[in-house]
């Protein structure tokens, strides 16, 4: 029987700033006796990738500017956490109910460039790191060098999404995996040829690790055993639909 | 340590119009030696439940609208193919790059109406089930009389998103959970309380069972185990953004 295992791993709780998050995971691994294996793959909440890099921001240093402000007043949102909001982002997309929904820096496009207020201090927010695939590089190679072993990594966040309710996790960093699982060309079992099936596996696995993870923080890495990982390497940027080829970007 | 298992369930290929999926799980579990427990999900494809339920049609029975052949023109694609789309289509949300995104009967929004080519044999295209809920309460209830244990049931199709290539699969059907986890008004550790902290639960476990499954229909179902499942009953309509909320419906 094909089977997947989804491992929470705990007590990864206090990550500070230039905390090493590939020990850290060594260490809780030991310390819950979990030898991790080739074909491993860690997901890793950016939260903790954000406080170990610094991106971390109090809302009180923050001087908002006038678009900030103005849009404080539609939205009714604290003018410091737009302002934040309007430094991450590259354009925005779409602005009602409420909500803003922008493209970062990175190429995401999310509510609110992915800045976050959950599970960091009270006044603070977390930015998304500045590379998500470079973080999980990082991680990769600090396991490998304490383990041995090469687990792939991904980076999560939780994201909203047009037309349904409710946040699912997705992957913004990747190393060590092709976040998507390209089928075509080949045949189902009536000898259709399959014209439409790539599956974005990297968001699969950062959606089934947030079952295990919760909202709270206090399983911020899961472990995912089973996955018979394809290709050596991949960016999350591969997960980004181009420009030219998306319905719902221009207006 | 929060642990989860997904297992596929191999051999239930063949599924004939009128088959009982609950009997054909139960029947595959005892040749696979799985006994199922309370708490288990089962994530069920929906092609085998549209095959079961007869929603499968022959493309050479259709006859083409004026309407299906002038987007025939548009997208390129088979005439006939395109008739059945707009019979399952409440409304068009767009059409563009060879792509047809509408609102189904349902209200789900997704390329195709969900109709699909794969895995259904030569010349003919399986709909969504008329009322996937409805088949999912089905199926827990045919579990229920053969092994006395009531599962956790979700009927999967295969979505594509705006903004991110490649398909995540999706609830179209829910029986014996929520779809959604709300965490909102809990504290996190910091005293912070979350207030945007809504999880598509019924998706995530859609998306973890896909990377079982499969794209050529070997794996239609999947057992999820180890998941604490909240609130008694619910529908996959929980998952639809009201069409007032939703900023990426009209324009």
């Amino acid at each position: 029987m094909r089977r997947l295992e989804i491992i929470g791993l705990e007590g990864l709780g206090g990550v500070r700033q230039g905390d090493s998050i590939g020990r850290l995971i060594y260490q809780a691994c030991s310390r819950h006796r979990i030898t991790l294996v080739d074909g491993d793959i860690l997901v890793v909440a950016h939260k903790i990738v954000s406080k170990a890099e610094g991106r971390i921001i109090r809302l009180d240093t923050i001087q908002p500017s006038s678009r900030a402000l103005e849009l404080s007043h539609e939205l009714g949102k604290d003018p410091c956490l737009l302002e934040i909001i309007l430094r991450e982002t590259r354009r925005i997309i779409r602005v009602g109910g409420g909500t803003i929904i922008v493209e970062t820096h990175h190429g995401f496009i999310c509510a609110n460039a992915g800045v976050d207020l959950s599970n960091v201090g009270l006044g603070q927010v977390a930015l998304l790191p500045l590379d998500p695939d470079r973080s999980a590089r990082e991680i990769r190679e600090e396991v490998r060098q304490l383990s041995g072993v090469m687990p792939g990594v991904i980076i999560s966040d939780s994201f909203g999404r047009p037309w349904r309710l409710g946040t699912v996790d997705v992957a913004v960093g990747v190393s060590g995996l092709k976040p998507l699982k390209d089928d075509r060309g080949k045949n189902d079992r009536y000898g259709y040829e399959l014209k439409a099936s790539v599956a974005a596996v990297a968001d699969e696995l950062a959606a089934a690790a947030e079952l295990v993870m919760g909202k709270r923080g206090e399983i911020p890495v899961v472990i995912i055993r089973g996955y018979s990982v394809e290709g050596e390497d991949g960016s999350a940027k591969e997960l980004l639909r181009p420009e030219a080829e998306d319905l719902f970007r221009k207006f």
